[in-house]
């Protein structure tokens, strides 16, 4: 960010096309994308004019004069919740409406908040406010993500020199993990997926403490965490000859992955996307085993807006960054699915897997 | 579980006496204790009789049927907390009451839950029924505390051989993270703390690309993840010949840890038990800088029931699994923390951390 209030002041002119007078932002993800924070406990509110309030405990005094703001009032009390709504409160005997994240804060926490806030304070609930923003990554952000991805096909690829076939899916998700952190990732960004053989059609597979047989399909789902920001990838890769039928599939999906990542453009929907795949894949035959959406936005989260499915509400935006990755899993046999990362540009995308996606046989 | 259905039948016992009719299951980590089910999307619901219906997306169809015993009627569906509805009516025109979890349940959800539920349903909060039988282990999860507690000490023991002074923080927090994973851990249970010089003043200090200095304290607090259970534990080591000021905190932590541990024992009061660390601190003239509470419950989760600290209102009891572990941080300059875990006895503990806990140099 080249100015550190930056981001809290496009919050403030949401609150204002919204009516509402303040925000309390209590999600530590939202907190950190706001303020620089990275902690385990901090709340934001952002309020009327230029009310910039930090909240956290004992613990992280030194580490919040670090990374937040001057901008920021920062304060420090046990129970943050609690202290919140000392800082909020009607203003010329007018209510104030202060939006809380309905989709995050529990329904207890809510109904103490509301037990505790000062007379003439409405609760609205106003989730999603900080999520809208966040989609759109600004330049810093992309070239952090790009980072990642970059760090996490670096990783793939040391990996993959290792070989599959005689390997246990859990020595090979293992070794992935290590040669990311060891590259500087913070962590994977979820655990990865390493699944061969019939597991393959298991599209949330656990990596098995079993060896990857020779002639099989081996789809491989992971992502770097790198400086707060995300990466997601899969490859499916053959040990050796393939049944005519799994390198059937094969070709199927890398088709539909294509076509639909050619499809994602700024003004194209989620919808209209997530179809140009799911046409192709149900016209095979496979329309019932794909049985999710073909992607999702990746950023400080792993998942996170927009949508590309059969539901999504979205409209692509320049600067989304958001993954293509149809999926065939036939129950008991075989699966495949092929994902990059991609930066939705006007007039396509700026994609950030450079792993090749014609099969490869890695034995 | 002997029984896989015990869980269940004991939850049910919870609600009798509640006056609940129903309990709806939504905490993954709840959800996996009274199921076994180790997805990453399901709910469970309770009802009355003999009701017993889980719920999962067609992703997990084959592991659901593997996981999760025939007792429970196995449902699919693409939104879980709408098919639930489906499950709980009225029954005689008497109304239901039907508890949630509030302390994990977003407000949005419940506002989403409310609309949909039949008429004749009341939604009760009800969070922590689940939480205050899972805070008693029995002797296969105490088992597999145990498990994770031995595996983490021999991490950090080959860890140690391979010396501190001069390795970078992160390095270390790595070395160990690695070792635990190579010794068949899932994760560590939460992020390594490796924190030295001035820097272990800080009691959630995040590991820095810094060499650790000789002469220094260097604070460890790291924990396995095994079998679905976590461990905890914490050292601080030497790096060489210590300034008499930071040896004395050594010693006084260490004094308060070991004093307060041996008043560990059922029918011992959570805040009793913190009292006795935090007024040995306090005579010593630090108890400002003690800020936070004695210890926690340790079991599917690294942190949950009972807590002992302060405004503890806890009562151990047999088969509860505790930390002790307080600490002295004197910003700017030094800090230590010293923790153990160990299993509530009838008269005393089992403690499973077997590091020694006198002062140790390490190189």
């Amino acid at each position: 960010m080249s100015n550190p209030m930056d981001r809290a002041d496009r919050v403030a002119a949401k609150l204002a096309e919204r009516e509402l007078d303040a925000l309390l932002v209590t999600d530590l993800v939202n907190v950190r994308w706001l303020t620089g924070y990275t902690g385990s406990n901090g709340l934001a509110l952002v309020g009327p004019a230029a009310q910039r309030v930090f909240l956290t405990d004992f613990r992280y005094l030194t580490q919040a004069s670090e990374q937040v703001a001057d901008g920021w009032q920062r304060e420090i009390a046990p129970e943050l919740q609690q202290a919140v709504t000392g800082f909020v409160g009607p203003a010329d005997g007018k209510t104030v409406k202060l939006g809380f994240d309905d989709a995050h804060m529990s329904v207890r926490d809510h109904t103490a908040l509301a037990g505790r806030i000062a007379e003439g304070v409405e609760l609205v609930a106003a989730g999603g406010i900080i999520e809208d923003l966040r989609a759109v990554k600004d330049a810093d952000e992309q070239a952090r993500i790009r980072a990642a991805a970059k760090l996490a096909d670096a990783a793939l690829s040391e990996v993959l020199t290792r070989g599959l076939a005689g390997r246990t899916e859990r020595d090979v998700a293992l070794d992935l993990e290590m040669t990311m952190r060891r590259a500087g990732a913070e962590s994977g960004s979820f655990p990865s997926i390493v699944a061969s053989g019939t597991h393959s059609a298991l599209p949330h597979a656990v990596p098995r403490d079993v060896e990857i047989p020779k002639g099989t399909l081996v789809t491989i789902d992971w992502g770097a965490q790198l400086d707060g920001y995300a990466s997601d990838c899969t490859r499916t890769y053959a040990t050796g000859e393939l049944d005519p039928r799994d390198r059937e599939i094969y070709e199927l999906v890398l088709k539909a992955q294509i076509e639909s990542l050619a499809a994602v453009r700024a003004g194209a929907g989620g919808r209209a996307v997530d179809a140009v795949a799911r046409e192709i894949i149900t016209a095979a035959g496979h329309g019932e085993h794909f049985g999710h959406g073909l992607g999702h936005g990746v950023g400080a989260e792993v998942h996170e807006g927009p949508r590309l499915s059969q539901r999504s509400e979205a409209t692509l935006e320049v600067g989304q960054v958001v993954t293509v990755e149809p999926g065939v899993y036939v129950p008991g046999a075989v699966g495949v699915r092929i994902e990059d990362l991609a930066i939705v540009t006007a007039d396509g995308s700026d994609v950030l897997t450079s792993l090749p996606k014609e099969l490869q046989i890695i034995e």
